[in-house]
């Protein structure tokens, strides 16, 4: 079972004809299952996610890309939320039997695609980066749609792939590879949102925690308790049970304990068994043990 | 995502022509994916893994039963193994998206077509037995081939589906469900295999532990550690974090810690899910959160 995640951010989120018409080519995608869509009318910008394997997900994400320039002049967008393209965003996360190096490959192939053959200016992003500061998204899109018209022309900021000048409509498009976010908040059995916040403040990286863990501390006013809410930017390297031990930790330390955790949104599954397989401590755990994911494998292995 | 497994016994372990012949039923029957196969010659008697689907696990389990009788002449075998039957058993487990009731029923579907079709008389166990003593695999296969075919004709004998006397060639089978088997072993940083014994003792059904837990102590004498050994019957009612803290509280209580655990084979994506849950304290959990369940999942649900 090989997966990608893919989660194309475009520049429309108020007019249902064309948004419908965009998320229409990946309805309808052999081989893509479309998980999600949410349009953002203050943001008039809309986030669809869909997955399937490495080959009809480059596909597809080729041709959402196109539908989107199609339909959408940035010349008459505006929004809360900064952007510089038609397709504005185009991130391929690796979720089961795919590596980061892979969904890299996969946003190469798409950008070089992107570039010659719809014209477009592509600036790789996060593990597609061919440059450290253009690891950050924000970097990348600095100065948005208008800005970059003339931007785009400055040592440094030449894109990666395509002309070296924004297309007058569909703008440039930024392709990457990153980790799935995992949303994962854990309620205290306090109302005491201090108590939160110096927590979320000791486990993120800006606080000198973990390096991808962004947290905040906030009070969820209806049950009157304290919660730690959290973006796990790497499960693979900082794992959700050290982030739940290291909060378990430092809530005892102040006499509190864990009241119960919420996970937001779709993880991947490897994220519960590794948890899992920590918690149990289970010797040589191999993800193949799992039925269904043998299940899903192609043929192969059998007769032990 | 509707996966059930089946676990097809039949009566040849020795004949490898024979054996193909009958596992290539599963191998290329549309929808159904082998898993495992595996031959015993002391037993003669060969064990099938498949998946599938409820339908097509039913037609593959009715070929497969067809094709072993057409095969197998009970009157010339013999093995160390109790066998009443050329397809001597077949259980369907429930897996994923499907209740204990759907396998029940797929039991008796196949039950059904087996007795009237292939003329074999048919005897439910387990899950799917129609009377209390028949729950036992042990109790239906009393006398095995030989005995039966006189004891078949006395009450209480008489054959759930089928005619009222064996197949001269293929005998009886059993057809039933059950739930997954998970082996699941404990090994304690001590060689001292007494403690072993009494733990497991401690958590076994016959020993005043859990209803659905059998378990042994033993001792692994290449790595001079004293091991818990266990088959879980039933992860639902029984689940493997509860077994797991059971062990880990009885070992303290005698000075000893768990050094680390091992799944033997194949488990469902559920029973390490509710451990992952259990431990991180997830509340309201959702296997659908889970990208791949959910990729899995038919058409529906979208654009939240």
């Amino acid at each position: 079972m090989r997966v990608v995640e893919c989660v194309p951010n475009f520049s429309e989120g108020r007019r249902a004809g064309v948004i419908e018409k965009i998320v229409e080519v990946a309805r309808n995608f052999p081989g893509i299952k479309l998980l999600d869509y949410s349009s953002d009318r203050d943001h008039n910008r809309t986030v669809v996610t869909f997955v399937g394997a490495p080959e009809p997900v480059v596909e597809c994400a080729y041709a959402m890309t196109g539908e989107a320039a199609r339909l959408i002049d940035l010349n008459c967008h505006s929004g809360g939320h900064p952007r510089m393209g038609a397709m504005d965003v185009v991130p391929f996360i690796p979720v089961s039997g795919v590596t980061m190096d892979e969904c890299v490959d996969m946003a190469r192939r798409l950008g070089e695609r992107v570039g010659r053959e719809l014209k477009i200016p592509v600036y790789y992003y996060e593990f597609a980066a061919t440059r450290p500061e253009r690891r950050s998204l924000a970097e990348v899109r600095k100065g948005e749609f208008e800005g970059l018209k003339t931007a785009v022309k400055t040592p440094g900021r030449e894109p990666d792939e395509g002309p070296a000048e924004l297309h007058p409509t569909a703008g440039a498009v930024a392709i990457g590879a990153r980790r799935p976010l995992i949303a994962y908040n854990v309620n205290l059995n306090t109302p005491d949102v201090q108590l939160a916040k110096d927590i979320a403040r000791a486990i993120r990286a800006s606080g000198g925690g973990f390096v991808n863990v962004r947290a905040m501390g906030l009070l969820l006013k209806d049950r009157n308790v304290a919660q730690v809410s959290m973006n796990l930017l790497n499960y693979v390297d900082t794992p959700i049970y050290r982030v739940n031990e290291f909060i378990k930790s430092e809530a005892a330390r102040r006499g509190v304990s864990i009241l119960g955790t919420e996970i937001v949104g779709l993880l991947p599954v490897d994220a519960l068994l590794d948890a899992a397989a920590h918690y149990l401590q289970v010797e040589n755990f191999d993800r193949r043990q799992v039925l269904e994911i043998r299940m899903m494998e192609g043929p192969g292995h059998e007769g032990e």
